[in-house]
């Protein structure tokens, strides 16, 4: 992008738009503050002038920043501008979502800014990891906003995933460019396009997901604070005690299904509301179908045979943890690690899975999975035919060699991030399986780790502050898809 | 291989190689168990029966085994003879190595199979896990008998790695074809050409260490019982502390040289016997040792400043303990798993490394994180110029993209191995950091473990049998580098 004068903008040109754009993104925070201000207003919290003043800081900012850094956006971002703006903005709004926690009258946040940002940045990367101890009796105005902050961050990574990550190449993601965004090097931003549609979309899957709650066993109030964090699989909940607070097994069969519908590429409820039927045969979703079907019987049943519970109360708490857990949510109905080792290693290898590209879970992602089914497959056959050629189909479509690369990398990167997180969090003299547990938590942002501090019925509070800031970047590193990240630390990114 | 009428031959045809060759290595195991019969005749031990009629059916089965499948072995071997080759042989052989264990007076392995079986492979294996416990009051004809089944692993591996895996183009060896082995399709075994030399400077090596420790501190037959599980990079010790039950630090410092020995390419040796110079330009052994003394240094620094040693004893244990892992020998002055939370993490990493290619050492090995390396700088230039071409360049030559392929598809897959292999240890309801460390144990050929059980202090006689047959399943697999084992359970490799 050429150097045009703006009035009033100073930025060095080539990062105005990254910043601009974030500012934009500041602005609709800023006004989102406004709701935890009126429901505390109305419920005659003190906090609602912690929002108050919250959203006006952030409005301030982000006003000065937007101008500050005005310019044409019709032309499109240029790959390090995309590059930029994905940790950036992310970055930016979970310090400024953390702000009226930080400023609040209550005690769990307002004396320490780790825990603030800890609880602002495991909201809006919907990882649903909590320093809180005693939701139960928290005010309103801040369970809310947790919750918003992962709504929020679950319609955010849908339109990342959609319009950012294929053009940038991510991890494989060029599997999902689409023509229009891959004629050129500029990365175009398709949300527009299509993001009337997305956001309609994931409003109505939220309000039907709050409805349904309400109908069946919760307050107006709960429902809607678990509506927003069950579609966006995020996790927070307003208890202690997740899900398990309410004993019914309606409500639980509806937050699986709901977490289960926040799983899914969102492109595909666009395209089956446009009447396209084909869309119903995405072999990512059947893959995941199948898969928590195998491991939910294999969850109930030992539950079942190890006397634990009634075949339907098992298939239910498996159904319920099992989703929770693979769609990278985070709810419990049950403390799993009670049910013997072999469900936390069991547990511990789904955290890694995560759900559909393009939906609002993160992990590996499903699609990553079958391409290295397919280079696994063409591998053997190689060793046994030198001479062959192996196409290696996906959906149909032949794969390119790019995309299985990537994929591949992201495979190995994903072990490496995991395994220093792992030996970093040590270094706290954390155990093996809390630290272990507490990186892949953070990292497909899963939310509760395992063992006794951080496990599903446990909490982060407890943790060393350092490690809540290492924990923190391990949120937004798997969230971003690592390489968005890690590129940053790469020279050749600053060089020019 | 047409057939050809042998007299006697009575195996089908193109199977008659792979049983003809490991009939061969029968006799050869035959002919070694004399040495242990030896040893217990000249100090009154019973155990000399064992070892002799163990021999006598060794004998037997591989002169029967040898007839039967009488062929031409000149024209080399088919590629699916190769792969098959290598388990078949390793397990055979592993099995009859266990019978004078299991049929020895020595109460700790005659009352079980499964603890016979679990010693011989993690022997041949040369990965170092013991289930017995009471080596310092052991017989020697045992004691021996387990050092020899790592020596005769150790060389058998840099046997495997120079000649039949480079030919299988198994997880990238296909770097370490020569020309010669390249040209057909023709598995020949290149063995003979060089086996002369490489098997002197390994008989060498285990001399000078063997004395060394004589000279320093051991026994006579301690010294050979170690220096047969040091060159070999194995770590079967004749006592329960392992080397620590040798209070000398002349004995440590010489005891980690000769791990390393054990850990570099034995190619190396031979070109430098025969005044090559620039082989001594390898960058795979620079990058060992910077490895070794970059974890070195950290591991020293944290004894040091942690107040647990002096200055002097904490290189001394960093040093022995860290080479130790590395090489995946397995041997112990310390249990360092007492050494905090962050030194497990780090000893845990450790386990995955491995040595050399072409050494006697397991693990993922060195070359290997150096070609995913350079994978990942590519990928990220690929990020940053998706129109760029980058040259990935390994040891001055261009990689080749299949061998690229094959690494990251080699990492991929040994994490599928060690996850799974977790959570089957876990379905024992043994402890994550147990099993875990069990699993990576078994898999890198390190030997010993973390945690209370298998640690360093530990051994593997508590955990329950069916546990120890995954084990043994996990050694063979890490042993002959995945692709070998796995692609037996390939449907395509039985057909046609």
């Amino acid at each position: 992008m050429r150097e045009r004068s703006y009035s009033g903008a100073w930025a060095p040109p080539h990062i105005r738009p990254v910043f601009h754009l974030t500012g934009r993104m500041l602005l609709a925070l800023a006004a989102a503050m406004l709701l935890p201000a009126g429901i505390d207003a109305l419920t005659g919290d003190p906090d609602w002038r912690a929002f108050l003043i919250g959203s006006g800081i952030t409005f301030a900012c982000a006003a000065a920043l937007t101008r500050a850094t005005r310019c044409r956006l019709s032309g499109g971002l240029t790959l390090r501008q995309a590059f930029l703006l994905t940790p950036v903005a992310w970055t930016t709004i979970a310090l400024f979502g953390a702000i009226p926690l930080y400023i609040s009258d209550y005690s769990q946040l307002r004396d320490s800014f780790t825990n603030a940002f800890f609880e602002s940045v495991s909201g809006l990367t919907t990882t649903g990891a909590t320093v809180i101890v005693g939701l139960d009796d928290a005010p309103q105005g801040i369970l809310l906003w947790r919750a918003l902050l992962q709504w929020l961050g679950g319609i955010g990574i849908i339109g990342v995933a959609i319009s950012i990550l294929p053009a940038l190449g991510v991890g494989g993601m060029q599997l999902f460019r689409t023509e229009s965004s891959d004629r050129s090097e500029k990365v175009m931003p398709r949300v527009r396009e299509i993001a009337t549609g997305i956001v309609l979309i994931y409003v109505a899957l939220t309000v039907a997901c709050g409805l349904a709650y309400w109908l069946v066993a919760m307050t107006p109030f709960e429902a809607l604070a678990h509506a927003l964090s069950t579609v966006s699989t995020a996790g927070f909940s307003t208890s202690d005690s997740s899900m398990a607070r309410w004993d019914s097994a309606a409500l639980h069969w509806i937050a699986t299904l709901f977490m289960f519908s926040g799983a899914l590429p969102f492109v595909l409820y666009l395209r089956l509301f446009q009447g396209q039927r084909e869309a119903l045969r995405d072999s990512q979703v059947w893959f995941l179908v199948g898969l928590l079907a195998a491991v939910i019987v294999i969850v109930a049943a030992w539950l079942t045979l190890t006397g634990r519970h009634s075949a339907a109360d098992a298939l239910r708490l498996a159904a319920f943890n099992v989703v929770s857990v693979v769609t990278t949510t985070g709810y419990a109905t049950a403390d799993y690690t009670l049910w013997g080792n072999l469900m936390i290693g069991l547990f511990f290898g789904l955290m890694f899975v995560g759900g559909c590209t393009g939906s609002t879970s993160g992990g590996m992602k499903i699609f990553r999975f079958q391409v290295m089914i397919r280079m696994l497959e063409s591998q053997f056959l190689r060793l046994l035919y030198p001479r062959g050629v192996f196409p290696r189909v996906y959906a149909g479509r032949l794969l390119p060699d790019d995309v299985i690369g990537s994929v591949v990398v992201f495979f190995s990167l994903y072990f490496v991030c995991y395994s220093t997180l792992t030996v970093a969090m040590m270094a706290f003299d954390l155990d093996f399986l809390t630290s272990a547990s507490a990186a892949v938590a953070a990292l497909s942002n899963v939310g509760p780790g395992l063992g006794p501090i951080i496990g599903p019925a446990g909490n982060f509070a407890a943790l060393p502050d350092a490690s809540k800031w290492l924990l923190c970047f391990g949120m937004l590193l798997g969230r971003l898809e690592l390489f968005t990240v890690l590129i940053l630390f790469f020279p050749q990114f600053w060089r020019g």
